[in-house]
Order: structure tokens, then sequence, then C-alpha cells
């Protein structure tokens, strides 16, 4: 008897949202870990609040430094790489005699955390991923406004690239999502200023969550630097141009 | 008694990645409307084969011209505005007493064709659009490998830019789709060789469905130009930068 490891996406955060393979997954497993910063709920966690098997045991992955040290120390990065290779050893052990499942917020394979466990636990037990909507997704939706159309170009950014990056990018392509804003969202506001797109520009926050906030981001104070929100530039449908 | 229009995002292919609230919706209604192309079943129908309700009337909205016109001819663009103006007036017609889901391929706010519809009937019935897995979601699960981490940057191209366009955009970003190849796979591929990415790219083609095709770029013969195939590069986790 051996089972897998199972990493489910959970999609943006509406539970209703996630797909019929994950819900499946997630009610009958036995065994549920997810990432959450000490001391918190963790989104993952409440995105599949009733969800559980009365009998499933929760593994909280609890991130082991999040501000104590700089992100880009080496004591920052041993302290995860230690705690990714101990998760990896522990799921790995479960997955020998049973199917254990990660949650992923958004689609496990955009931007996740799981990848630091996939690439560790390859070779070593089966591993499956459920593939989910991303969080990107959500927050377009929750402008009520396609993204892209027609021959739209789309650029996914995060807000930690430096000033002179972030231009070049938002000059260069039709639709735009910035990512990782929070306290790098004045400097992201600033590059969509120098290419013109600031009143284009939307700041969604927990996109098809009850409490989802949608605002034109000229209209959010310079003060106000919500973590998780994303920022969303629309395409306007680029007309088809002839094959060379 | 009034109802509305509802577009049900369906994900990549696999009926399994639907979300739960598609599921429960095309599971229930009395009328579904999908696109096709004259004589075709529809990848949008065959996903959700049997999944219908018993009583569910069908409309099938077949695009009115393909191949006897060029696609930027004057007559092509008015062929397919009446084709859409023609739906939209029924759909609300519908609508006025009842329900009616509209199918859609992956997610319908991201190159869908359903936008055309959700401009026209804006103001006239409520619209409900339920969000899906994209289509290249899917192709990137196929590959079983992460598409971005870190700091990488996603660019999604269509294939019909010029490939002085393709360049430069493959030329600044980590990960890249590519998107409508087909006919267009040969200027894409010169592209990605002139950026010096060609060995790393992948050609997808049917991503999540049982008869998924999964290549190297460079293994796929010249001649083989498959129209719903998706290009991908995967990111390499560009390492945060410290802010300025």
């Amino acid at each position: 008897m051996s089972g897998k490891v199972i990493c489910a996406g959970l999609g943006p955060g509406d539970p209703d949202l996630m797909s019929l393979r994950a819900a499946r997954v997630i009610g009958s497993a036995r065994h549920i870990a997810y990432f959450r910063k000490e001391g918190r709920a963790g989104q993952a966690r409440r995105i599949v609040e009733g969800m559980l098997h009365p009998e499933a045991v929760e593994y909280p992955m609890e991130y082991p430094v999040t501000t104590e040290l700089p992100f880009d120390s080496p004591e920052y990065t041993d302290a995860l790489a230690r705690f990714y290779d101990d998760w990896a050893n522990r799921l790995a052990a479960l997955a020998a005699t049973e199917d254990v499942v990660v949650l992923c917020e958004g689609d496990p394979f955009f931007y996740g955390s799981f990848m630091h466990l996939h690439s560790r636990l390859q070779g070593r037990v089966p591993v499956e991923v459920i593939p989910g909507i991303t969080g990107m997704t959500g927050c377009w939706h929750a402008t009520d406004t396609p993204i892209t159309w027609g021959d739209d170009v789309l650029t996914v950014l995060m807000g930690t690239l430096p000033e002179e990056d972030l231009v070049r990018h938002m000059a260069n392509a039709d639709a735009l999502v910035v990512m990782k804003t929070g306290r790098n969202l004045p400097r992201v506001r600033r590059a969509l200023e120098r290419v013109g797109r600031l009143d284009a520009a939307w700041l969604v926050e927990r996109g098809t969550m009850p409490n989802q906030r949608v605002a034109r981001l000229v209209d959010v104070d310079a003060s106000d630097c919500p973590y998780f929100a994303i920022v969303l530039v629309h395409g306007h449908g680029r007309r088809p141009e002839l094959p060379e």
C-alpha cells in the first residue's frame, strides 16, 4: 500500500470556484497540509473551511521567519531551504503509506510555493498537481471586464522589479497584471504614470471573496499599500495584423 | 419572472477541472448556448457531454464565415458583427423570462468570444460570468512544470504578431506563452530561435484532455502546425531584487 502527494489548486478564494476534482480530493483526504504564517489561520485553510473530512489530520506548514531577517540575506534563504527540506521529508514519509493533500491558493504552477516541495519530492513519491483558477483571474472578474481580447499582449509583473524594468514592460504590453504590490505600490504607481497608464489602472483585493475591493488606482490613498492587492490594466483588443 | 444570461467558463478541457459553480449551473440549465463552427460538434459542447439536464434546449451559435472571406476584410467584420448582434438579441429575449447559460472554453474574460455578447448585453439583461481555468494553465500543467516562480515576468503573446514584435517581447520576458500558433508557428519558431530560446520551448495541444500532446518545439516537424497548440517557455525563478 502506497500513497501520493496531491497538490490541490484552490482557485482565487471563493470555494465555489474550486474545481470538481480539487473539491472531491479535499473532501475525502485524511491528511491535509497547508502553508501559513505563524499565528495566522492562513488563507488556504480558510478557503476549505467546512469541507474537510471529520477525521482529517491537519499539518500547518508555518514559514520559519518572515520579518526578523532581510529577505535577501543568506540566513533567510537557508532557513527557508531547511523548512522546505523538512516538510518534503515529512510529506514523503506520510505518502509512503497514504495520500496527503497539500492546499495551494490559485494555481500551484503559477507563482505557487508548492513548487519548492514539488522539486524536492521528484523521484521519491508520486506527485499529482490539480490546476486552479489563478488569483489574477479572480481579480479581473472582480472588475467585470475582459482583461484581454483580439491580439492583446498581456504581461504579468512583480511589483518588486526596479522602476526602469516596470516602465519598459508597461510601455510594451497592452494588458498588465502587477502582483506583489504592498510596499512596492508607490513605485508601481510612478511607473504607470510615466507610461501614461495610471488612469486606466485598477487595484483589486480579494477578488471573488465576499469582502473584495475594486478601486481605480488613482483613487487609492498613497499611504494605502495592501499586501495582497493586484494592479490591473485591461487590454483594448489589439486588431489582428496581417502575417508578414 | 425574469432571468439572466450566465456565461460559464469551462476550463481547459477536462470536465473534472470545471468549477463547482459552473458544473452546478450547467447541470440545471434549461437553455444552453455555445459557439461552434458550422458542421462541427464544437469543443465547448463536447466538454459538457453527459452533464446537461434532460430537458435542456441547445442553441448552437454557428460562426457565419470563417474561410470564404479574408479575416481582415470589412465584409468579414460586418458578418461577425451581425452574428453577435443577432445572438445578443436572441439571448436577451430568452433571458427576459428564464436563465440561459452560455458555455465558454477556458476563462470567459481571457481572449474569450463571449465578450462580444457581454458588451452587447450590458444594460439589457443581468449578466453573470463564472471564471474558469485558462487553456494555457491546462497546457503548463501538461508539462508538469511550474510556468513561473520568484519574480519571473510572464508575457502572453499571439502568434499573429509580426516577427519583430515577437522577438522584442520574447527577449524581455522570463516565461512565455504563445497562443494562436497554427500557420504562424514557423514565424514563432524563427523568433524564438533569434532570441536563443527555441531549445527551451514546448508545444502543447489539448492540455488536460485524454489525447493531450506535449513535445519540445525543436522536435516538431516544420510542416506540423496544429491550430490550437500553445507554445510555452518556462521561467527560471528570477531572484527578487532589492527595491530601489
